[in-house]
This record gives structure tokens, C-alpha cells and sequence, in this order.
């Protein structure tokens, strides 16, 4: 079933110690349409500026991405520029330039309007919600946030999330939203909030899904090389709900067999190792859905007893 | 089949932030053979002084383990104080008496030689292969070390390692050990050391099992509060070789299910998981093997999809 990603699109310049690159492709809308783009039918709602490169909009349609509501404003794409700490965990922000971002109101196409499955990249929390407002006949809605907005703007952030089946963040967000320092405390403490469903991504260490009743946990993969981590989170983003869509799943049928969502959660798991393996966007130029399922069965392997 | 368990028995000071405790039955090999013999016989190879209380004797007999091995000397036993930060991640020693415990020379009663499994807990790499050899029909041989004799005991602790089945350390070990940070080459980097079978312990983030042809991950058990994680290594360790001596298993034996070391370092995450839940061996006092089934139980409900 078809589903909506709404986020940045942007340039990205990117230094880790396995090498640079000054600009290339980005955005976290980006990153979950390309993973959830080989589940479903997405669609984009974003916005560039005119330096939007041909080649790269190629990218996105080669991949059967939707760009009814890629907007192209004048004006300069979103530039992020970012450098990562020698063992990867830790990132510093180089510089940020909005650009065209700074004013992204999104807006809907008609032909998006009653598709059932709705992602929220990380952006400003109104604008999430204003999304959301302008669909009809959702089945799954749901997102992710950052520290800045869990910070600055809690009122709305609660207000957004509440109307949430999903939310999607890492073990320090969850931390910081709950105010708990014990996951399981903070999970339930974010599941109160609205959303019946609460992913925590925790980096290479894996993620887990609570739901009232319930929790499963994964292990992260074992990569041999983590190449370039940025955009790991969206494409685990886009590999859980493009699983969701692909199924036609809604989180509160209560006959729902949990261990789908429990796939959806290798699937996006799955997605995040492939993002590492390269810079930037470059593993979705080769990536098959072979290769992805044999990582599904890897996954099986290596956590059965 | 029998176990011999070799390391420190001690007196520590803790401190967490949920409490403090001045002085309470510790040392490795006190946590390894409580959790080891939920499994299996065990027989301990460690020195005490004649503060050693007759509550704490008792508390080691009431659980079955044969002090045949137990050496007592005039003077005082072990004694380790250390405070952890709040959020338990790191702790820092305040004091290390070793006592009696620095002329160690551990003498294994002839009752203990034919034992087929040996587990030797973290001490001068010298004593740990002076005891290796003083064992004959040995099944399985393996134990722990630390950063301490990483650094500044390398070419005995790899003679040392060089003739043990497993090999069972923390992540930050393994790296210092193998001079690699990624864990994946790391292992590799050790397995070709000599034991043939690697786990890493990896805290709350759970552990990962290591052969030359596969390898096996297992999450953290989610506990909703970490009262005291001293002794949690050691419990991994003892419910780790406690589940292969029950078993009988060889870790040779080229017909071995592969699922059944898995099962083994299950078991060794529900002890480590039990030991954090209070003080020092506190939770040993109460522990059932129906607690321990129940949460293995649990481990495969939240890993299976």
C-alpha cells in the first residue's frame, strides 16, 4: 500500500575516517524513500532549490520514488555539512545552511492526499502535524524527532506526537522526551504519550519496539566496515514502515500477529547496515531486494537459539 | 559434569547511586561458581584469610559448591572498594587491598585434576595457565582477563590463551587485546590466538559469540532497574560454562548443534541479568532455576520474528 514521506532533501558534505566528500545527496526524506522504495509505492513531499541536480532527482525516479510533491523553489537546496569522530559514534555539525528550508510549508498533491501510510522525517513538529492534518483515510501515521525539538518546542512536539500510531527515535531522545534514564521506564513513560507503538534506534547496538504489552529487541549488524553512518536512522525509518505498507499492516488490529512487527523492525534494521557500507546514497545505487532479504535471513542466523 | 572455578573471593565496598553497601561477599570466582551451580558441580580453586565469615562459607555450601579448593592463610581476605557513576557505565576503584589473595598460588586438591571443565576467572595470566596444567582430561578449558594484563602481561597472557577452548572478555578488552576496533575484525584477530570460540561481553547491550564460520548476537535482558552490575561479567561467565558442563558439551566437536553454545550464552545473560537486580550475590540468596528457565523463556519471546 502506498505511502507519503515527508522530510528534507538536501546536499550533504561529509568527513569520516574513510574518506570525504564535499557534496552528495542527503536529506533524511531521502534516505527513508529510498529504503521504503524497495517495499512500496512512496511518495515525496519536500522541497529543493534550483541547484537540484538532474542526476540526482534520476536517482530518486530510478528507484520509482513519486516527486508529485517535490517542490523546486529559487533558490539554494538545504547544505549540511558534518564530520564524524574517529570511531564513528560521535558527529559534529560543520555548518548548517537552511536555504530553501527555512520556508518548507508542505503541501499535499491531491493524488496524496488518501494514501494509508504517512512517515514524518524529522522536521519542525507543526509542520508534521500540519501533514498529517491534510491526509484522510490514514491507516499508519508516525515519525521521528530530534533533541532540538524535544527541547525547544515540547507543547507542539506532545501535540504532534499524540496523533501518532508510531514515533521513532534514538535511546537519547527517548531519554531526554521521557526524562527517564531506564529505557523500559521511558518507553512506557513516551507510550502514555500518544503513540501505541514506540521504536528505540540505539546505533550500532540495535533497536528495540515497545508496545504496552510487549517489547522486541535486535541486535545491530555486524558490519566489517562502517563506511559513512549518516542517514543509517532514516533508512531504518524507511525499512520499518515500507514493511508496514508493503503488508498492509495497522498497528492496532488487535489480531495482528506481533511478529511482523517484529520483521519490520529487521527490515529497518536491515536498510540501516546497508546505509553504512558507503557514502552517503551510494549502496542505494546497487542495493537488490535479494540482497536485503538474504540480510533478513543473515539476521535469522545469527540471533536464533 | 564437574566445573572448576579459579579466581578471587573478596570482601567489596559498593557504591550506586540507589545505595552502599561498606562490605559484602565478592570476587569472581564467588559470582562465577553461584551462577555455575544452578547448572552443574562446582569446585573452587581461591584463598581466604581468616576474617572469611562462617555466613558467607555457608552461603557457597548451601549452594553446593565443594570448598575442597578453598585455601584459608592468616591475614586478611581480598578486599576492592568502587563507587559507580550514575548512570552505572563506569566505575571507579577507591581501594584494592589485596591481602592475602597477593601470594596466590593456586594449589588444585587432587579430588578436582580429572574434572573436564575449568573456567578460570580473571588473575595473573601466569596462575591461570599454572592451573590449566595441573588439570588432566580436560573438556573444556576458558576464561576472562582484563585491560590490566592486556597491557602489561601480553606475551604470558597469550601463552596463556594460546591452549584455552574460549576466551570470554568486554568489548573494550577485545579491542586492546586485538589492536582492532571494529569487533567483527577483532574477533577474527583473536580467534587466531588460539581459543577457538570468542564471547565478548558487552554490558548492558548483551553479548556476541564468536567462531571461526559463524557467529551468534544476543541483546541485553531490559531490566527496569540496575541496582548493583558488580559481579554481572562473572555471572555471565559461570551461567555460560555452567550450561556447557551440564550439557557435556565439547566445543570441538564438529557435530555439536551450533544453537547449543547459543543456548549457553543465554543462559550466561539471564544470570549476568539476575546479579545486577541487587547487591552483590544478594539475588543468589533467592534465585530458583524455575526464575532462570522463566526468563530464558523471556529471552526467546523478545528476539523471536
Amino acid at each position: 500500500m502506498s505511502l507519503v514521506v515527508v522530510g528534507s532533501v538536501a546536499y550533504d558534505a561529509v568527513e569520516t575516517p574513510h574518506g570525504r566528500v564535499d557534496r552528495m545527496l542527503g536529506g533524511a526524506c531521502t534516505y527513508i524513500a529510498l529504503a521504503a522504495g524497495y517495499f512500496t509505492e512512496v511518495g515525496i513531499v519536500a522541497v529543493v532549490g534550483d541547484d537540484f541536480a538532474a542526476e540526482d532527482q534520476a536517482l530518486l525516479t530510478d528507484h520509482g520514488i513519486d516527486l508529485a510533491g517535490l517542490e523546486r523553489v529559487p533558490g539554494k537546496t538545504f547544505f549540511w555539512a558534518g564530520v564524524y569522530s574517529p570511531d564513528m559514534n560521535e558527529r559534529t555539525t560543520l555548518r548548517t545552511d537552511l536555504n530553501v528550508f527555512a520556508d518548507f510549508q508542505p503541501k499535499l498533491p491531491e493524488s496524496y492526499r488518501a494514501r494509508p501510510y504517512l512517515l514524518l522525517g524529522n522536521i519542525q513538529p507543526a509542520l508534521q502535524r500540519s501533514v498529517r492534518a491534510q491526509m484522510n483515510g490514514l491507516r499508519v501515521a508516525g515519525g521521528d524527532t530530534m533533541n532540538y525539538w524535544i527541547r525547544d518546542y515540547r507543547p507542539e512536539l506532545l501535540a504532534t506526537i499524540r496523533e501518532w500510531d508510531f514515533l521513532l527515535i534514538n535511546d537519547s531522545e527517548a531519554r531526554m522526551l521521557s526524562g527517564e534514564h531506564n529505557l523500559r521506564r521511558a518507553a512506557q513513560a513516551i507510550l502514555d504519550m500518544g503513540p501505541r507503538t514506540l521504536v528505540i534506534k540505539r546505533g550500532e547496538y540495535g533497536a528495540i519496539l515497545f508496545r504496552r504489552d510487549s517489547f522486541f529487541i535486535v541486535p545491530g549488524y555486524l558490519l566489517e566496515q562502517v563506511f559513512d553512518p549518516t542517514g543509517a536512522g532514516d533508512c531504518f525509518a524507511g525499512g520499518f514502515i515500507g514493511y508496514l505498507a508493503a503488508r498492509g499492516l495497522s498497528l492496532e488490529d488487535p489480531g495482528m500477529d506481533r511478529r511482523e512487527l517484529s520483521r519490520a523492525v529487521i527490515y529497518g534494521s536491515v536498510l540501516g547496515s546497508f546505509c553504512c557500507e558507503r557514502f552517503g546514497v551510494d549502496r542505494f545505487r546497487t542495493l537488490t531486494r535479494a540482497e536485503i532479504d538474504a540480510r533478513f535471513q543473515e539476521f535469522k542466523d545469527f540471533t536464533d537459539f
